[in-house]
């Protein structure tokens, strides 16, 4: 498959090329770059030396990009990925965004949230979340890759929202991630002399990736579904745990509850189910597609607190994509994503 | 007055040495170690060269530095403390314990958590968080230190809880800390390549720490209260952030929830209040006895969520018994206690 | 090709289970370890997860695992593999020792820098710098890997060496490790709390791979050539950056000098030159096998000063393993190591 | 005596507002910044909250603040001061400047390495490294801080060159820095993602602190000395070691360079000697005014090493201004300097 990379400068859009080129199915045609136009990639990343000696093009010609690619890959910011959505419909180039543009069912809630007005409201869209929409995805022309946070928080919650063992005004998402997330733009924040050592969350109670839970968890159960998320930033560079509680429902056996994992991730590739007591590490799935996931039953106060890491630019975003692209052209869900984390 | 440091070459000792040096009330004339008798502190600890040249004794002959001492502060595993304090209980010696050994009114709330029967059940002791006991710490015989997290947390909530503002079955603390909290033994759990670049939880449900805010909370608020505790380890050596939730009772306004801090708080010398909608970091108060606090309130779900930020050696140890040790003797608080954090 | 690991719980050991993951030729028959018998990998390296389900034997019955084996891998402390290698050398089993007992020609310098007897004087052994030794290493029965910080030292100054640019007696390697060159046993010096934000030399003019880079320089020179050494060790986990100083002999041009460099490494798929003025660094190489070189000359001193990036753990261990055993079985030298670094 | 901070948002600076802090001394009238007028210091550092409510000013009135001033400290980047200083020069203000502006008594020196047309070439000024110039420092108008680096290198080769021990061609300088040193201003190379995890060289054989060195190691010899010196980047916030090489000449004894070390530093209250075998470590230091030094003897190529640790932002920077403040005014030393590492 030919597949080309809008915004290819960013973390997520270097992570993409890393893992593609362990894909064997797919050959990068065009990789764009608005404020690097000209260079080689390998001169922004020196990492690829030796590796990847593409230039990179401006997506101005996105029609010609479109018709030399059979998928295109968007990691851009907010409010671009609609704009190549309309301008490619009518072309047989499918889409996987890394961005929200495409996320949300009723636009009214990304207008709501980004601050954008929607260009593109009524594309033929899925959320890309593969374990939860994967029949969706096969066919899907325009893919929305779940946010990172979302992933991480949707995935340990799915099982438990999906047959109502918990109570859906209960759920608070504490999450923790590395400084990848926030971009490669140099900022004071993101300094490395203010972070290091340092800790803090961010966004309490008007992060954006909240609504964006809310409805994937509103899927599953059918109810309104209104959660606490809290992100905060970790002292490294890739990573996110989500330490997920809610109230159980009245007399929720730990069987249930096991069986509600296992039933939906049993025979999931990248989803490892530490059980009841387990510790997700955010080191053992560094660099992999991995979601490691574990449960507590606070037998106290009735509470569960589920926790799940991810790689933030993996499953989070390059390799979620990779995912999606991999169902999107039925190929084995693991190519180019059977990897092991660095460690230590 | 003559201070005595039982269990010197801890983390938590050594921070005592560091800020008694800024200390010019407090002449130090006992420091132990029972598995480096003989030894000079900066042997263990090279950064006191020049300036510790203390030999580090064994507090077997505990009678004798009792009657050297007018205060001992004690930095021993759990269980220790309770044989010193029996073994000076006639003496006019007091005691400040970093350990849990008597911060439980409940006996048995002790020796359930920690599995260690009590061998001085009717000790003369107080609860040493010094925002909520000052008064009783004056003159108190037996002060027992808050632990890290629990000083954190319970700074965090008391406000809340004291003034019944929140529903006390909701409360859910979430809390991170740095890894000098774990102690100086090295173990492959705080193997520098095992944590560098790694995040989890811990204990879920079952820290040490949770029957104790507890029970300051139920001290405050007069209800039974049950609450969730999780502890997770960051990767850097300082600092406890504490994300704390809890369900606003109905019409609970921002300007009582401002009150309730600004009545509690407004006169602390190591409490600042950055607000509603404040962010900590652990880097502001990093070597500090500052316990940073804010606070944000979610409409969409009526819950509140408290910041609050220690550096869990000093406000959550070492700091805190000197702010204790200052009440005792009738010192201005701050005496030994204003530095700034290092920055950055 | 049937291969086993003798130590396979190590950090070079459990690198090695990574790369051979990937690696189509390669069956793993055993792995031991003598302090883990009968657990699972997976249980002491949890990222194994999923991956490998393999369980540690004992080595003590190293005749079977000689005869099930067409490879073994050794990674041991020192002293260990020479009795392996003893016990196996007239099986047609070959080895490759992560360590340093096969690696001196004269095995007195082995014994006067190890303290250790060696009881394999006669092994056919080669010293396993591919770069260097490749067309030995094809046929050896033991393959003696070099050191980590050796390899990054010894390419870095190979072409200056061999081809007599630089001044024999003035070459200084100053080099900085990541910990987990100190392996996988917690000691004081590598827990968390004191090596985070720490930064420190160590065994100065008395580090073992001293020797080691004299002999392979040597080797290269035809002459005698003593060096200085100093290891550092740099508060992350993988990583090594070798700033090599030597004394250029007079009138050596910089085209004399990029020739050398690019007539020995031109053709290597390992090795990246970034050329005169150029700026390697760890991050760029980690988790792969690729060693990054560049040069500065000081015309103030008349002095080139080489920096040389690897990670320790793969071009300094278990990749450079990899290298040598396709080395040794003629196949594609990349196999198994055609890897990107995660990056950030 | 009043105190005016010119500059006071940099790292330099604020580290100077938390020494003064504790400085009974000194009382600061005027901080200035040109971003940020009009700002309190504590919106820009908010671990400052409680402690300095300051307003910054802008220095454009700088005869103004002159007159209110017994001393003013300037922190800002090169070219500035010496028109300050030029401003000045009639009144009775002193200038502990931070910069390199007048840290050569050669003007050319400085034109020719910064680049800057020098605009007060007849400044009276004294290079204020304390340990070396002291009674120069007592009656100094100006006094320039030296740099960062070149404290830890300085120190650590000043008493073999004072003494005529090495040769005075071998001289190498490798050091390595944290982040902190390369100021306050986001860019993508301190970007925390980036330098996480990673470490590299950086201004190899062409970085402004070599002839720095170079300048005081003539003044101490009375020879020509040209050096080395290499600067890598540490992936941690504060904190310098020096690593320094050179030739021994013939017959050198060990009590001779021991003699030549403690002849120089044996009074000093900041420069603590470890010894021949000794390690000081960055932590050891962080946060004081200690320069820590050891030195090893390589007997096999009769070269010594002298390694050497400092805070960058204090002894290499704020501390040091302090320093150069108490012996100008004729204080104790060691006045608002009597502080100890924050460990771990």
């Amino acid at each position: 498959m030919k597949v080309s990379i809008i915004g290819a400068t960013g973390y997520g859009g270097a992570e993409l090329l890393r893992i593609l080129h362990h894909h064997p199915q797919a050959e990068i045609v065009h990789i764009t770059s608005e404020s690097h136009t000209g260079k080689k990639i390998s001169e922004l990343y020196p990492h690829f030396r030796g590796i990847y000696d593409l230039e990179l093009e401006s997506f101005k010609d996105i029609d010609r990009i479109g018709d030399d690619s059979d998928f295109i890959f968007i990691a851009l910011p907010a409010g671009h990925a609609m704009k190549i959505g309309l301008a490619l419909e009518s072309k047989k180039t499918r889409i996987i965004d890394f961005g929200a543009d495409y996320r949300f069912s009723d636009v009214k809630v990304y207008e709501e949230w980004y601050g954008i007005p929607h260009e593109h409201r009524n594309a033929s869209r899925i959320y890309g979340l593969a374990e939860l929409y994967r029949d969706e995805i096969r066919s899907a022309k325009i893919i929305a890759n779940a946010g990172c946070y979302t992933t991480a928080s949707i995935l340990a919650l799915a099982p438990l929202v999906k047959h109502h063992l918990i109570e859906s005004d209960s759920i608070i998402v504490d999450a923790c991630s590395g400084i990848s997330g926030a971009g490669r733009s140099p900022n004071l924040g993101n300094h490395f002399p203010e972070m290091y050592d340092n800790f803090k969350a961010y966004k309490v109670a008007s992060h954006r990736h909240t609504p964006e839970i809310e409805q994937a968890l509103e899927d599953l159960s059918g109810e309104k579904i209104t959660i606490n998320f809290t992100p905060h930033l970790l002292p490294m560079s890739r990573g996110i745990l989500a330490t997920c509680y809610a109230n159980l429902k009245p007399d929720v056996s730990k069987e249930v509850i096991n069986a509600a994992f296992v039933k939906m991730y049993g025979d999931e590739k990248f989803i490892r189910l530490l059980g009841r007591g387990g510790y997700p590490e955010t080191k053992f799935v560094r660099g992999t597609n991995f979601c490691d996931i574990a449960w507590h039953h606070d037998l106290r106060t009735n509470r569960i607190i589920v926790l799940s890491a991810i790689d933030n630019l993996v499953k989070g975003a390059a390799g979620q994509a990779v995912q999606n692209f991999n169902i999107a052209c039925g190929f084995d869900e693991n190519t180019g994503l059977d990897s092991i984390a660095v460690y230590p």
